[in-house]
C-alpha cells in the first residue's frame, strides 16, 4: 500500500473512489475518470483505490493519491464471504480511510452487498438507525424525489421503514426543502393496503410525522406527489429498475428525438447519480456496476454537494428530533 | 332480477359484463359499452349486470340480456365484508351465472379484492391450485409477456410462485407458444438473490421446468427475455403500475408525436386488456376501475379469444402435466 503524503493542504474535501469491482476493467474506469477528476481539481482532492497496474498513470497528477488493493471483490461474489476473506480489497481500504477521516466520502460501483457489509463492519450506524438503506434521487413531473430503500434490505419491519422515512426527510432538508412530504410505496392508497409491516409503518408515520401523505401507488410515483418515497429494498430495487427498463424500452423507439437525450440519461440507471448508503456514519455512495463516466461525475458532484451542506450533521440532528417524537 | 329468455340460440359464447363498482357511473359505462357490444353482435351474446335505471336502454337490443343487482360494492369497501353482506351485488350475480354456465366469462372493473373473494366463494379453484392469481399480458421489445401475480396475493410462498408459473405457461401455450420460457422477477440474476421464498421458487423451477430462465431484473423485464414473468402480487402490482407511471411521465412529454399513440395506449393501465383471474374454474377478467371503453373492448376480445381456444381446458391439462413432474 502506498500513499502520497499530504495531497491536500488547502482544506478541500478528499473523496475516495473505488476503481475495482465494476463490470469494467480498472484501467478503463480510470481512463474515463481522469478527465472528470481534472475538471474538479479545484473543488476536491481524491484518493483512488485500485490495482498496482494503474499506479503509474496517476503519478503525475498532484491532487490524486493512490492506494493499491491486494484483492478484488467480484460483482457476483457472496458479499459476506468476500468481506470476511478479502481484507486487502479496495472496499476495506476505502471504508478504513473513511473511518479514519483520511477521506470524507467513498464512491464505489462494486458489489452492493459487499459494499454495505464492509460499511457496517468499519462504520458505526447513526444513532437511532438499525438498518442503513440505499437512497437515491429520482426525477418526477414536479420535483426530485428521494426513494429509499433501493436495495440494502430485502425484507423490512415497519420500524425500519420509519427509519428510512426519517433519513429521506433529513436528506431533503439538507437539499433545502423545509417540510418534506413522505409517502409509502403501496398497491393502493388506503391504510389497510399491502403487507402487515407496511400497514404498521403507515400507522406510525401517521401519528408521528405531520407531512406524511399516506400511500402512493407505483402509477403515481412519478407525479411528484411527495418528496420522499419509502419502501423496502426489494420493492425499491424492482421499482427503480422497472423504471429504467420501461424508459429504455420507450426511448429506444424515440432515438431520433435528440431533445429527449437529457431525459433518457436521467432515467438511465447507469447514469444515475448513484445511491447513498444512508444510516452509516460516513458518506458512502454506490454507483451502478455498468456506470458510465457521467454517473461517476454525478456521484462526485453529489458527494461534494452533501459535504458542503454538512449532510451527515443534518441527518444526525434530524434523526434525533424526529425520533424523539416517534419513539 | 329479470332475464330475457334464450338470448342465444346459435351457440355463440355468452359473456357477462359488470356495469357496477367502477369509478364511473353505470350509465356512463353503459354508453361507452353499447357501440362496442354492437360491433361484436355476431361474435357473442352478452349478459349485463347493473342498476335498474339502465334496463330501459337495453330493451331494444336482442343480443343483450340484463340482470339487476340490488346492491353495489364500492371501490374502497372492505372486500370481505362487502362480499359477505351484499349478496345481491353484481359480483355475486355474475359469479353465480358463471358457476351455473349461464355465461362463459365474466368481466368486471369493480373492487379487485371483492371480485377475487366472490370468485373464490362461488367457483372452485382448479386442481393443484391453492392461490388464484391475477395474470396480465404486457408488451416488451420482442413479444407479449405474461406477468403474474399483479395483485391477488400480497405475500406468497415459493410453492405459490411455482403455481403461478404453471398458470402462466398454460396461458402462453393457449396463445400458441410451444415451450414458454419462465423467469422470476428479482433484484439480481443469481439464485441466492431476493427473499427466501423467491429463492425456494427458483430451486423448484430449476428442477422441474426445462425452460426456466432464472431471475429477471426489473431493468430487463421489457427486453422480452421470457414468455412468463412470475412475482408475488405486491411486487407485480408495483411493477405494473410503475411501468404505467413512468410511461405516462415520458409520453406526456411527447404528446405531439402521434405515432406514439398506439404505444401509449398499450402502456396505459386503463386500456390494458384487463387481468385474468387465473386459477379459478371460470373465466374472470378484471378491468381497471378507470377503464376506458378501449379497455372493455380489449377485455372482450381477449375473453372471446380464450373461449375459442378452450383456455380453461388447456390450463387444467397443463397444470396436471406440470405438477406431475414438480410435486
Amino acid at each position: 500500500m502506498q500513499k502520497k503524503s499530504n495531497c491536500n493542504n488547502n482544506s478541500l474535501p478528499i473523496i475516495g473512489l473505488d476503481l475495482m469491482g465494476s463490470d469494467e476493467d480498472s484501467s478503463y474506469v480510470l481512463d474515463s475518470l481522469i478527465p472528470i477528476l481534472k475538471s474538479l481539481e479545484h473543488s476536491a482532492h481524491f484518493v483512488l483505490f485500485g490495482e498496482e497496474k494503474n499506479e503509474d498513470a496517476l503519478k503525475s497528477i498532484p491532487f490524486i493519491s493512490y492506494q493499491i488493493s491486494s484483492e478484488i471483490v467480484q460483482m457476483d461474489e457472496n458479499p459476506l464471504l468476500a468481506v470476511r476473506k478479502k481484507k486487502g480489497s479496495s472496499l476495506h481500504l476505502g471504508m478504513r480511510a473513511l473511518k479514519n477521516k483520511e477521506i470524507q466520502a467513498f464512491i464505489s460501483m462494486g458489489n452492493t452487498g459487499a459494499l454495505m457489509a464492509t460499511a457496517r463492519l468499519h462504520l458505526d450506524t447513526l444513532p437511532k438507525i438499525s438498518r442503513p438503506a440505499l437512497l437515491t434521487l429520482l426525477p418526477t413531473k414536479k420535483k426530485e424525489m428521494v426513494l429509499l430503500d433501493v436495495g440494502a434490505n430485502t425484507t423490512c419491519k415497519g420500524s425500519h421503514l420509519v427509519e428510512f422515512a426519517a433519513m429521506g426527510i433529513a436528506y431533503q432538508k439538507a437539499r433545502g426543502i423545509q417540510n418534506p412530504t413522505v409517502g409509502l410505496l403501496n398497491i393502493g392508497t388506503e391504510a389497510v393496503k399491502g403487507p402487515p409491516e407496511l400497514q404498521k409503518a403507515y400507522k406510525m408515520l401517521s401519528k408521528s410525522y405531520p407531512f406524511f401523505q399516506g400511500n402512493v401507488e407505483g402509477r403515481d410515483a412519478f407525479e411528484g406527489l411527495v418528496d420522499v418515497l419509502v419502501t423496502d429494498g426489494f420493492t425499491g430495487n424492482i421499482f427503480l429498475k422497472t423504471s429504467e427498463g420501461i424508459a429504455r424500452f420507450l426511448l429506444e423507439k424515440l432515438s431520433a428525438y435528440s431533445q429527449l437525450k437529457e431525459l433518457r440519461s436521467r432515467l438511465d440507471y447507469s447514469e444515475y447519480p448513484g445511491a447513498l448508503l444512508a444510516g452509516v456514519n460516513g458518506l458512502v455512495i454506490k454507483c451502478h456496476g455498468t456506470a458510465k463516466s457521467a454517473s461517476f461525475h454525478h456521484s462526485l458532484t453529489s458527494a461534494l454537494y452533501l459535504l458542503e451542506h454538512n449532510f451527515l450533521d443534518t441527518l444526525s440532528q434530524e434523526l434525533s428530533s424526529l425520533f424523539s417524537k416517534e419513539h
